[in-house]
């Protein structure tokens, strides 16, 4: 069975360290964090992950759901390993006191779902899609409808899903054909059917509230017309009690590639009584504005799994013997070296790591951002946040998902043929993060997102506000010769970046399709300069932390040589994406289709 | 179910056009073909994968293989199919004419793997393995046990295997235990466990001969140690009927993320009777000598899924409509535009039909020169042909699986969410393909066999020996300003290559552990400038049948956008690696174990 050891030092390092998140007093709810809290509450997840949920992981896989006698069965242990979840407060960490929740921040929450993500993504996505459908009500229903739904739903006696997609209607909205009329002033009746429901139908909670796109019979075409309906499993009593089965059923269970311990269903409704939440025809502005939070949690997933990968390649690599290393016998009491004496392993596994400690700051300032964007009391640092915010989600999204993926098949390599069977566990943390590219937006629509509409259509002034704020960091350390190595490639980067930029604006206005053409080797530039920034801040730290203690050296030390490994082996690859999208992107346009 | 359709007018440019191979007079053999025939072959195959083989691709996937009664039983079909496999005579197509094989040139033989390859990768393997069990015997053996073997295996009424792996021994082979003793002058008893055995067991054919490689008593340790063994499922008596069964069952199948319809297995050796193949002790270097043909073999699998995945998803994309033209709308008879406009979705097409068509360019030539190298009387030609053969064995083993796997990833993408359920087959595809990085030697010792082996151990000579033929194909084409765009990106590649080669080569001599460090991007620059190679040649030929002919000019045009589109999409790419490989190689090397 795969190990993990939660990343609980580097939580520690973002969250104390390099988002000093103790000190933000001007952040409402602040004040009730401190750093005992946090560890704790960390390492009561980390426990929990690691005993719990980590052995359900295999397992869940090989056994998968099954719909029995109309009702989908999750795989043996998950009922009791979900009441345990539930027992122990779990699902509540970052909801709304008002509602029983426990108010943490999401940089603090995020964390949670990396472990929960870590040791069992399929598991992880029944409180996950229960947490989304909670932040739809919480934020669009009436206060009706939240006193009806939203205390179940933080304790987790009642689950989640999202209803959005239809078998002709994935990422595009606007053509979806699920109806709902009017029954009385409250009650709608939905018929239609949704496919790749997550979570869709299960036996871990005693309710399942569908949030449901539909469209009402005087609905405008396309996305105006989209509204959103809240379709509870059972029909809920006035006095909160459960009713009678509503008209909704899981028809049958998609055969997926992986997370085979999530119930993805097809949904069928069948004038399935539900209530509006938000305005009618606003059911999509209403799934927006989640779509911050939604998207991050996708791209820890990419984190998540591709942490877990990691750590079962180091442990194999310094397990396993196979030859010598090239400059000599390393290990002559054996009949062969480790593996990690090789070179391509080591590559592969600084690669990882890097990859993983970078992402995982940069999902820490994300969450941070959101974190400021609702809770600061200065109106203008709640704005700028949020456009960082909104810069950045499709970059923590997509980027974080593709190399999240990548490294998990890295991961894989490290173990030769024993990574292609599934005792090793690695296959399937490559079929499971695979989904992440995909769902929440594929990872192609992020990239159309990043480019058109956070970058151009405000004239890249996200972008600017962004750079700014990496030049000031630049200005501020170029005088330090010990971080020249880690300021000048960040440099290098962001002017790559910028130039690409250029290059993609100036050309967009003869041509929009440039910027489709474009936006995927541009998606991968800015995650790299992303993650450039964060290691240059890291590596910051860490300077500053050997200079001033003499406390934990070794710790400190790690973060520069990642960093460095960043620098000569991550960063250094802007270039060659911007060269690609100048000399690609108009042929790329010009083709016809019969040129494919 | 997945379509395919054989891109037989690519073999017959590729086979008559770019090489010319009907003109090749001076190789033995090569005399006996002609396009009309070989074309005649060639449709053939492509019939029977596309009737036979590619409907039984998906259902072999999801049934998978069992063991029944201590035999393994294939998924259903696969015993008729191949029954008819055999009946047609396509197990012979290059084999040895005097064991019944038509003689074929490996150049033609690999495109009929690909189509097979494309259609059914897991049933492929099954007269792949047999091949490699024929070419040992046909290159080791004794008369005697040529005259017992190599006729049924040539046929395909026996199969065969290839028994290396031990648990404890994947890549390093001096590790192995497997136990072999003298019984009689002519009989070992062979005993020991052998792992991933891929066609290990099945009931396909009336008797599978392994070859094995075990230790006889008096074996020095380590790989000089090592004798390879014939040991037959059902032993063969002295008139080639069968006998008793043998000492060696199938204790068990893999479970593997993918090519589930090939029977993987785990083989149990108990006192098993089997016969020498070639001289005691010198079993790996028997093995060795048919390396590049069976790493070839690996190689074209990479591309034939990659093909197969290509079509789909183009079919897919000209279909699935989502989605506006950032540019406008195209299809206004439609809700939505084929997702074919979107400028990402085209990215992902155009580098994998880029891809796909300059691998399999690389395939032929490769398979070609070791035609030439078996078949030419001009020695020089032949030793050169070999030279050049062996340098690119792991190239088109390491980069062409790699990139085929990231291609099936990119294809899979395409598809969204209905790309991660197994309805489409896409993810099949990914899952398959996904092995080839791994057996036959994993990529990271390709890698290394490059470097190390291949380039550095002659000083460079082979390398030179290449890049001198690609220098005078640039002075050729120089001086035609139509060719500009395809020879200054080739030859600003083979710079970048060998200036890493450069790198590499002076770095080693203080520090070995450097050749491991920069073996992976060093290949993937390698396989990156070999394609630009192969696409500025088949521009070449492209523009001179513009010139010379007005049949087929949609062809002709095609060849030149994609080879343009190669040049400023991937040949961009080498650059970066170069880059890669001078500031990571070091630090690489100079960290610690506990710096991982």
């Amino acid at each position: 069975m795969p190990i993990y050891q939660a990343p609980l030092r580097d939580y520690q390092f973002i969250l104390s360290e390099l988002l000093s998140i103790y000190q933000r007093r001007d952040l409402q709810g602040f004040d009730e964090i401190d750093a005992p809290l946090v560890d704790a509450i960390l390492q009561g997840v980390a426990d929990f992950t690691t005993d719990v949920m980590l052995p359900l992981n295999s397992s869940g896989d090989v056994e998968g759901c099954e719909i029995v006698a109309g009702q989908v069965r999750t795989p043996t242990g998950f009922k009791a390993a979900y009441q345990q979840y539930v027992d122990n407060g779990w699902a509540t960490l970052t909801s709304d006191p008002d509602y029983g929740g426990q108010g943490l921040p999401e940089s603090v929450g995020i964390f949670a779902t990396e472990m929960n993500t870590s040791t069992n993504m399929a598991f992880a996505m029944y409180p996950g899609l229960t947490h989304g459908a909670y932040a739809a009500i919480h934020a669009h229903g009436s206060e009706a409808l939240k006193a009806k739904y939203l205390a179940k739903l933080v304790s987790g006696e009642w689950s989640g899903t999202m209803n959005l997609t239809e078998s002709h209607a994935g990422t595009d909205l606007a053509l979806l054909r699920t109806k709902a009329h009017a029954i009385d002033e409250q009650y709608y009746a939905i018929s239609g059917e949704k496919i790749f429901i997550s979570s869709g139908d299960h036996d871990l909670a005693d309710n399942i509230v569908h949030l449901v796109l539909a469209r009402l019979p005087d609905a405008p075409a396309g996305v105006k017309g989209i509204s959103l309906f809240a379709v509870p499993k059972y029909r809920v009593n006035d006095d909160g009690s459960l009713g009678e089965h509503n008209g909704v059923v899981a028809s049958a269970l998609e055969h997926k590639m992986g997370i085979h311990g999530n119930s993805t269903c097809v949904m069928v409704f069948d004038g399935a009584m539900g209530e509006l939440v938000g305005k009618p025809h606003q059911g999509l502005r209403a799934m927006f504005t989640m779509m911050n939070e939604a998207r991050l949690g996708v791209g820890v997933q990419g984190l998540g799994v591709s942490e877990i990968a990691y750590q079962n390649a180091l442990a194999y690599a310094k397990e396993r013997t196979q030859g010598r290393a090239l400059s000599g016998v390393k290990a002559p009491e054996q009949a062969a070296d480790p593996i990690l004496v090789h070179g391509d392993i080591r590559r592969m596994l600084m690669a990882q790591k890097a990859f993983n400690q970078g992402a995982r700051a940069l999902m820490g300032q994300q969450a941070l951002w959101l974190d400021e964007s609702h809770r600061a009391n200065d109106k203008s640092l709640a704005a700028n946040a949020s456009k960082l915010a909104a810069l950045f989600t499709p970059v923590v999204k997509g980027f974080v998902t593709d190399q999240g993926f990548k490294a998990c098949v890295d991961a894989q390599q490290v173990f030769g043929g024993h990574g292609y069977i599934h005792e090793w566990g690695m296959e399937q943390f490559v079929r499971d993060s695979r989904i992440a590219m995909i769902y929440e937006g594929t990872n192609g629509v992020q990239a159309l997102d990043l480019v058109g509409r956070k970058i151009l259509s405000d004239g890249g002034a996200a972008l600017a506000l962004w750079a700014e704020i990496v030049t000031s960091f630049i200005d501020e350390h170029k005088s330090n010769d010990a971080m020249l190595p880690y300021i000048m490639p960040l440099r290098d980067a962001l002017e790559d970046l910028q130039q690409a930029t250029s290059y993609i604006s100036t050309h967009a206005g003869h041509n929009p399709d440039i910027i489709g053409a474009a936006s995927m080797p541009y998606m991968q530039m800015f995650g790299i300069a992303a993650l450039a920034w964060m290691w240059a801040r890291m590596a910051a730290v860490a300077l500053a932390a050997l200079e001033h203690s003499s406390q934990e050296q070794g710790v400190y030390q790690d973060k520069l040589k990642t960093a460095a490994f960043y620098m000569a082996y991550w960063a250094v690859q802007t270039r060659s994406l911007g060269v690609q999208i100048e000399s690609s992107s108009e042929l790329i346009c010009s083709l016809t289709e019969a040129d494919f």
